[in-house]
């Protein structure tokens, strides 16, 4: 009995100061080592407990739980390679910077590396890919013990909230007997009952820093603000207010939450890589200064624009420290809020400016809004872009569209314009794999509805085993299954110009009829061949509760073509308007 | 063209030197960072490889690959969370001692910790899990360079096959373009084109060492030999060499490759696992030295047994220096190949011994099998032991049976028994993981026919995605999927007793109609309720190529509730027989 109740006061101590933190969603994989803190888990009256057989998808569960909510969202799960398993969404979690506490069981120390069953060396088992890892002593009673096990849930917590945010990693070893007492209640659960109360600090600049930021701005009229991907409440109004007094468009990377909202989109650039797909256009729009917020954007093209002048004035602003500057462009290292640089920044600007820079962005990019929006109209194949805009003209207010790797967002940057919906565009773009992506749509949509899953065939059926929390939960996801059959991508990379191996390698065609894969977790399914289907099959979805897949085949050959064709008609207007401007 | 040319010959010159040092199985995830390697690859003629999209059943297929051909198999994938998806084979084939070596691209070092896209940390990826990793050099043209690549491929196959064998990891960064030449063939593949050969010696005793050994077994009679998991051959003829000569039951595990072949089977007590169920049994027939070959056996009364008595003589023999004694009860441990132990021993031995010891043990084993099997063959319920003792009656000689972990490996320790089919049982007992097994199964059938893959409903689903490698790669399966609707083994466990949460935490019903997977890969699929429609079930998979799935729905109850009453009754005919014997 002395060790159930150590076992059991250790493991509640540790559970409701996580919970207290603001912790109360946990994706639980079962298994035997695990068993007491699944049990006080299930136990606790405001954990919500996810069930999540596959524990890769449970991490990537977990963590779209996570980024949808902004806060931490923890996995549990046994020992061995269970643990293991976590790690691609805990490789993504890291540079994407989403908070996720990950608690796994262990074998006791006289059980490690004797060749016990299902132990894996879990010490460090993350490498740097978590900000912190804690090794939790055997469970045991006392004060200071207890004092410990709390200020080690309480940091956990806040380490991974603290910017950059990210996965951290708790790994508790256990001794059999593994069942905790659960009558009566192990838990407090007074208020007030959190014993380690964190706060919070940011990165600020002072008023000093501002004015010497501000300085070499003055006089530069062809400025740019980009804005990568970035997530943060209030960031677009304050990114806004600083390109008003600037006169500098902002470029918006669909992920930067800046092409939906309730604010004015007057300064908004959503189609800068259309735009510099022309070489000579991207010469012409040459800026001399750059303001750069968030994660690289993905758009190729800008990248190019921007590693193309070593001359001007580039700032990168990171709140998260992370020294995200891959062009090795940059000419100031802003380690500063990115909220708070915009209002400072905005603070000490006074006018707002106007000019003929930012009047020629905004023409240019109705141009190209004006074009695409023609070409896509008239296109009666179903084109893998036009999927997007079609969609999006569906979408009820508020909903959350959740984007595949590879060429979804893509698509999604090409083709998804701003508007005043409010749709939030999530997407896993740490290390933008093309796995997990199911599941984190999935633990996105706990919160989110309606939600929606733009998602090719390759990304669907790697993370094809997160469906099952679909049918286990209950949940409501839309998936537009853009199904190419294979890699889309390929096409557009320079291996499609070697035909030998090409099918083989990167084509790779699974043959795959998804059908089968809807049925067996219950979904709805449908096929659709045009658009008049396509619309009907999002009515529907829209509709119907439960998973909904709808698949969309098209053909990587056509899409390439038809978007290359496309580019090629948007430089042309652009040049005939910029050679108007000028004569 | 000097940059296609350096790419070329640097990384043909690792593959040359991979494929002349006996790699020809590469398992080959489509990513773009990698296209060289992989491009090369397809261009060897030596070589073969597989096309797997989900880099985690990638690598549990090389897995199986290695250990079938006990030999090294390669698994190359792109940079970011795809190296992340390797994990947990990796994991499991540190344990489990499988040959693998794991290629991955990578950024090149400008690309690195600085946002840049798909770019991971990927240096020391895997932590203590590989026995060997090397960053290297971006490709360059130079003969130092040159020979320092052929030297670490030839390196990395030796690290991987030198006993313990196990995983080695090299990270390749590359830069753009990735294009290689193909034309002319940059192979040279002239006989003897290996530059570094390389010889592995082995962990051996002195004469004097082996005589100090012999020394305090001299003059015991009650000796048992426990062979837990190894796969080499000719370590059976050796070890029963070694039994006769010390007049020593051999304790066999299914996965000792003893329960199986060309060779007499008289010593070989296959029913230790009932044996011991029952405390008073396993009190009287304790042991005076116990001799350990392999990872711990499957069987918890027998680990029970060896950790009640402290007072004997217990020898651990590894030639992988494990120190595999999660018991802590060794008296001796023996860091020698255990083929040539038992050979040496054997050697200066001089007679062979007939004992009442090993009299009283062939006994009970007999008595054992005939009320396992009595019990058996009246069993009309779809019993999951009742399956294996089935499934081996219809196998036909040098078949392959893979298991799935936690139920159907037990089930095969309780319920099958020596024969001299030559059957080969594989299984991942390393971290004993429920992943990853329907790949290695595959990744075994390549070269092994016919083979049959026992598993359970969770561990099927959890690499359900390992089946698009049946239908991509046409091969041949047997599935008996022992589908009891959740989590088996937990029937078994403390927690059973539990009834609050027991169902949501470790019964985890899915309720799939695993149909749809089967379907979805092709594959011909049979869900059978009783006994007749088992046969011709396996009668038909065994005729039928590709991919069959057998579906045997069981009741984890009943089953718990079949064995608790068989091993009763098994205890009871033992006890009666010790009874009589020493009456």
């Amino acid at each position: 009995m002395k060790h159930q109740e150590g076992l059991t006061t250790y493991l509640a101590s540790f559970i409701e100061e996580i919970v207290s933190s603001g912790v109360t969603e946990v994706v639980i994989s079962p298994g035997s080592r695990s068993t007491p803190i699944a049990m006080l888990l299930m136990e606790h009256p405001k954990v919500h407990t996810y069930i999540n057989i596959d524990e890769r998808s449970a991490a990537f569960f977990a963590l779209g739980l996570a980024k949808q909510m902004r806060r931490p969202a923890a996995v549990l799960c046994t020992s061995g390679t269970a643990a293991a398993n976590y790690f691609p969404a805990i490789a993504e979690a890291r540079i994407s910077r989403v908070p996720l506490i990950v608690l796994t069981a262990d074998r006791p120390h006289e059980l490690r590396e004797v060749g016990a069953p299902q132990a894996i060396d879990q010490l460090h088992l993350y490498g740097k890919h978590v900000k912190w890892f804690a090794e939790m002593p055997v469970p045991e009673i006392g004060e200071e013990v207890l004092r410990f096990v709390k200020a080690t849930a309480a940091r956990a917590v806040s380490h991974a909230e603290q910017a950059p945010a990210g996965p951290v990693h708790i790994n508790f070893p256990l001794r059999e007997p593994l069942i905790p007492r659960l009558e009566p209640s192990p838990f407090s659960l007074e208020e007030g009952a959190k014993r380690l109360n964190t706060v919070q600090g940011k990165l600020m600049l002072s008023e000093e820093e501002i004015k010497d930021l501000i300085e070499p701005l003055k006089g530069i009229e062809k400025g740019l603000i980009v804005c990568g991907v970035i997530d943060e409440p209030g960031f677009a109004e304050a990114v806004l207010m600083l390109s008003k007094k600037l006169g500098y468009p902002v470029l918006a990377d669909p992920l930067s939450q800046l092409r939906s909202g309730f604010f004015q989109g007057d300064d908004i650039i959503d189609n800068y890589d259309s735009i510099f797909k022309d070489a000579k256009i991207a010469a012409e729009l040459k800026p001399e200064a750059v303001i750069r917020f968030g994660g690289m954007p993905v758009s190729k093209p800008l990248t190019l624009l921007l590693k193309e002048h070593d001359d001007i004035l580039h700032i990168v602003v990171d709140g998260g420290n992370g020294w995200r500057d891959p062009l090795k462009m940059a000419t100031h290292m802003v380690n500063c809020d990115e909220k708070a640089f915009c209002m400072q920044m905005a603070g000490q600007l006074n006018e707002v400016k106007e000019s003929n820079w930012l009047h020629k962005w905004k023409e240019i990019n109705r141009i190209t809004t004006e074009t695409i929006i023609n070409i896509m109209e008239a296109e009666q194949n179903m084109d893998e872009g036009k999927v997007v805009m079609e969609l999006v003209k569906q979408l009820p207010e508020n909903s959350t569209v959740f984007v595949g790797n590879s060429m979804p967002i893509r698509d999604i940057d090409t083709f998804y314009h701003f508007n005043q919906k409010n749709i939030r565009i999530m997407a896993n773009r740490g290390a933008n794999g093309i796995d997990g992506v199911v599941s984190s749509a999935l633990g996105a949509s706990v919160y989110a509805e309606p939600l929606f899953l733009i998602i090719g065939d390759l990304s669907f059926f790697h993370d094809m085993n997160g469906l099952l929390a679909a049918k286990m939960h209950h949940l409501n996801i839309n998936i537009i299954l853009i199904n190419n059959n294979g890699g889309g991508i390929f096409s557009f990379l320079p291996q499609a110009k070697e035909p030998k191996h090409f099918e083989t390698l990167f084509g790779t065609p699974t043959d795959l009829n998804f059908e089968h894969a809807a049925r067996l977790y219950d979904g709805r399914y449908a096929k659709v061949q045009n658009w008049d289907d396509f619309h009907s099959a999002v009515s529907q979805a829209l509709e119907w509760k439960g998973l909904n897949v709808v698949e969309v085949p098209t053909n990587r050959n056509l899409n390439v073509q038809a978007h290359r064709k496309m580019w090629n008609q948007v430089s042309q207007e652009i040049s005939d308007y910029l050679n108007g401007d000028e004569a």
